[in-house]
């Protein structure tokens, strides 16, 4: 096996940035076994991609993603491009022997997400490696958790309380973006933010959610379209765009039963909650404990312990950042912390030992596929009145 | 009209600690327009009556409520029994010309509710005041939560998210109480701590639910029964007992619309939120601004505003304990917080006053009856796999 | 021993209300030996304390405090006169066989609170029991943090950090007002708040202090003179006087030793902490764990412990309203928060325990005594360039 | 002007890996007007060197830093080697024509503080540029915190109180390291991290300390001596070392007056505060608002405001994530955390705008002299019983 790992990244938005960062940093922290080449950055538009490419430090640009598939001095293609794309690209690079990095939502339809996870299954007969990007989990105090509830901490799981709240949409006279139609979104503020949600919880309880009772909202839905465009968003002008998808979805779940008893969740999605930026937010309530966790402040996670003396219980508000704390070893000495771009950091580790040892990383196509049917299930609930429905 | 107010109690249980101590302590700090008097404590068990009567400063104890309600020397009614008694006692005491102050649930059926509102509305027209007892909306930063929203300071009302959570059930092991019996208590999480949830979401937003999609579960469904008693629990035999009610209760709400606009709302009631022991909190979101409580820090309101500068906004803390806010004047000096048994002292400032004055008094048995109907439609839907169901 | 215990209050001021609570709503809740009787009130101005005896429920009111120690029918003296009074009514009241409750200060000066303590010491070798007021240590939190020193529960005390911090004169532009002026008030915020901070550290810890440097600062020297009055202030001249108090003091003190090792602390008071309302805060550190608490929040105490798993070490908020914890089984379920004044009610329940079993209550004269010459020592510091200054 | 900046740094420590990845990040995110290279890596152990130029993606490794300062394809030394070999490599290399980055403290003493600022000062008219490092200036809610007091929202900055808490000499059976050893680490808590709050303090306030009254402390005075190293720290022997740094240091300040009123702080370093790991803490009272802020909590400020109305004051927590924040626009969405490298990626683009332009940035050797000074005075006044003792 080669020592080095020359990777193509496809797409070049925010992800990309994100993304670029990973690849850059993570090996000068942690001793991977391969060490990845930032080799060709691949995009639409080719002046754009060259501009970013310099930027982020990618050797190469390519306004051509086929073709950057085919070459043979390429061994992973990480895909941050929208999500109706991803479905074709992955499966073209998984055919071409390439293991895939797919940015979430692993595909905008169901049907897509099972293509998706079909070619990852016949891939991986032949030593290829998909993996799909949901970084939060590689948070350490979210990992944390999951190493918490594996190892009976807080006893049987019982309830869950998931919610990614923000706020961005507060405004009702802020302009149109191309988030807010369905045709190019895909979906709104539930498979924009509310998959995150959903997928700490399955993550960190180690359950899957078997039902689910739903509703989508849209909060405001008419809007100014937008005219010139500054940074992300740009200036509005006096005619007025329809907003096609859900800026609010409310759900509550069934896990898949454990000794009889299914446990319980709910989850909220909203760009309406004013004053919330980036509440991404868990509590997990078991027999014998009790977890919390705020994306807002990332370096900490909540412990509740009913070990504890009587008297002296109560949720500790725990730093994660030692050295035997998940992923902190090489990072900086305990209470600095890490910002949101080092869970991409720690996934690139998963995937790069994952890809060394010819074992399959996780999450695998077949839990975006999952996530997917979940979402899905929520829809269909939310048009029949959010009455409870099976996933998948 | 006389100067002063003589109070019957009924009922000697916890309920009764509190209520006497708002008799007590209010007329001490408040300038009423009239001096409730304690008069006449009354109970079941004459032995229990007396000695609670000796202990909380009532002048006599009875064990006949009816002859209480019969006499001429009585003023008011106060009733603190179990919810299945309500009913019977408050219609009989407004029949008798006694105001009614009437601890929540207002009864344990729809139908008695139905009742009770109307017999007070008779007894209105009669000069008879009747308030049922919702006195978390007397603590001074729910009051508060509630004069801001009125103001406008947080704009168009978008979304609601309540919850009561408790812990007292976390433990399988712990054993029955009567709280647990259908037959007994009524109701379980929801009816209990649920209606405080949805009262405070009511209360704080001036909404009213239209329409609820909820669950009930019973997590833990069997458990000790109850050998000696010790305090308010008691020793586990090795009998088990079945529990009859809900311990969570899970609930989506749509609020009447305002301008065209629906405000949503989830509602969450649970006995097994591991490290929460009365984590009543609520959250306003608005297109303005938003507002945050915890009854676990029952002095603190948080506050976002909107109008702030752009670069400085965020939630504020702020210690609602300034002469200035509601009914903190005649309390202690800034900072110097209140506690749970103030909201009883409030309760008591707003029924006399409004005795005084010949009002109606808030919130009336009418508003206790929209409550019975909004827990009975969760019940409903939650019977019919949590359609969509209309409160009422 | 009678069964009933006569009491007296000297001074109508706020701290009247806050006893007159405690004495009213004590024997409520707890079971007492001896149950208090609101006997009477004395002041200087009888139409004044007859109207605050009719108000807070005592039996007569007087003029003359002097014909008050001297009847019969009293049996304890509780004083909540200005400091510079203290001395004389304690010393006659003592020497008049009563039972003395003095609120803190001891006195105004070092001298005067030599001459009380020499008195209570006379005073129980004749059985007569004393007690300074600090009812801070009676807060739950407060004690329980006592109690988990004295159990070893943090390890051995290392370091102590103690601040007062409130903002009422941040105003530059504010009325002057009694509590500015040396000659009333006998000190600033040294006194009226520093000695707080001073006497929670010395409590929660067992130790005392044996040396201390500090400094004693005005920040606004001159404010507009009082007009006329409203409420606790009033309306601001156009002249202006000079305030002679200081507002801010900053202490460094230094601990007897314990095997050889002096821990060390810092304390701070000050009137200018702007945003800061009532914040006694106060964090000890062990070498086992430590603690954290603030009045603010005075419901909860922080506590940390070495002893838990590695990885899972953080401060707990623990919510001290559990029925184990200290002074709580009376009072409401857990969850439900106490506020600022039942503090003054678990002081009553201890000094009426003390009077019934004879013993000493704590805090004594002698440790009023010990918290003068703390002060005194900080102002001679003060005086002499922060030079390390013994105690006494 | 060239358009790059070939850069050399010099150690190969904790310290070379965050500033390796500063000089690796800073031009991926940033615009810079020159492009840093990474092009040699000096230090004293060449094969230790050459592995940590590898990892960290210097260029070259060199076990001379002589020579790699007389290089002509240098243009500027970074310096993070230990503070005692600072004055010679930074007073060389400024010589040399070099820009000098040369991180906290700038020396171990005063007197080569002093030869250093005024190598500064020659070279600077020479066109050389230096600067001192100190980063947290430049995490986001500081710089955004000193951009708040410049533009007058608190007013009149009246109080500080600073402090830098951790614990990892909490257990006394922890063995010996350097950092202990003052020979080797120069100075202890105090001007290890002590240092940093009082820069923090002056930074944010604009202000600078004239008088200091302090002591320095050592709470556990013998320590195991280290055997085998593990890590940063190893295992114990059975040997004893004595600890000749000290541990705690607790000082009182006062600032340069402004308009008649010297404004006081505090500041406290330990490593014994039980359960804080980086606690750098400062809170900053002005007329008209206060701000507060925690390392451990880098993303956030609290900001207060005498400004908002009456009612609903309080203190803000102020997400610094915002576009519009000091150096947050090339980052990431609202509400996604920086963590604590980021400092050093600011700190890049501060100096090389300031070199590229031509200007000096801040904070100066002038700026590290007089922090030097500071700590001096700190000493000299524990030496003489905490007495006052002026600034240089």
């Amino acid at each position: 096996m080669s020592d080095t790992l020359r990777v193509a990244m496809i797409g070049a938005g925010f992800m990309g940035a994100a993304h670029s960062q990973s690849w850059r940093v993570a090996p000068r922290f942690f001793d991977l076994p391969v060490k990845p080449t930032m080799q060709v950055l691949a995009g639409r538009d080719l002046a754009a991609v060259e501009q970013a490419a310099e930027k982020w430090g990618w050797a190469e640009a390519s306004a051509d993603w086929r073709e950057v598939i085919a070459r043979d001095d390429i061994d992973l293609v990480d895909i941050v491009t929208p999500g109706d794309t991803h479905a074709e690209i992955a499966i073209a690079a998984l055919e071409a022997g390439k293991h895939v990095l797919c940015e979430k939502p692993l595909s905008n339809t169901v049907a897509e997400a099972e293509a998706m996870a079909e070619a990852a299954n016949a891939a991986a007969e032949r030593g290829v490696i998909s993996m799909v990007g949901l970084t939060y989990r590689r948070v350490p105090a979210v990992t944390f958790a999951r190493d918490l509830v594996a190892a009976g901490r807080i006893g049987v799981v019982r309830q869950v309380r998931a919610a990614y709240r923000q706020d961005w949409l507060r405004d009702e006279t802020g302009p149109m973006t191309w988030r807010l139609e369905k045709h190019r979104a895909g979906s709104g503020a539930l498979g924009d933010i509310g998959a995150h949600a959903i997928d700490l919880a399955e993550f960190i309880t180690g359950l899957r959610l078997e039902r689910v009772s739903g509703i989508l909202e849209t909060i405001v839905t008419e809007r100014p379209l937008l005219g010139e465009r500054v940074g992300l968003s740009g200036t509005a002008t006096d005619r007025l765009g329809t907003v096609t998808v859900d800026d609010v979805a409310l759900v509550t779940g069934r896990f898949a039963s454990q000794d009889g008893f299914a446990p319980i969740g709910t989850f909220e999605a909203t760009r309406f909650a004013t004053g919330r930026k980036n509440a991404l937010t868990i509590e997990v309530s078991g027999s014998r404990g009790a977890l919390a966790f705020d994306l807002e402040r990332l370096n900490e996670l909540e412990v509740y312990s009913a070990a504890d003396p009587d008297l002296e219980q109560g949720f500790r508000r725990v730093l994660v950042t030692e050295p035997g704390h998940p992923y902190l070893a090489p990072w900086w000495p305990p209470g600095h912390g890490l910002g949101y771009e080092h869970g991409f950091s720690h996934q690139v580790v998963e995937l790069v030992t994952a890809i060394a040892a010819g074992t399959a990383p996780s999450p695998s196509f077949a839990d975006g596929l999952h996530l997917q049917r979940v979402l899905d299930a929520v829809e269909r609930s939310s048009e029949h009145e959010a009455v409870w429905t099976p996933v998948g």
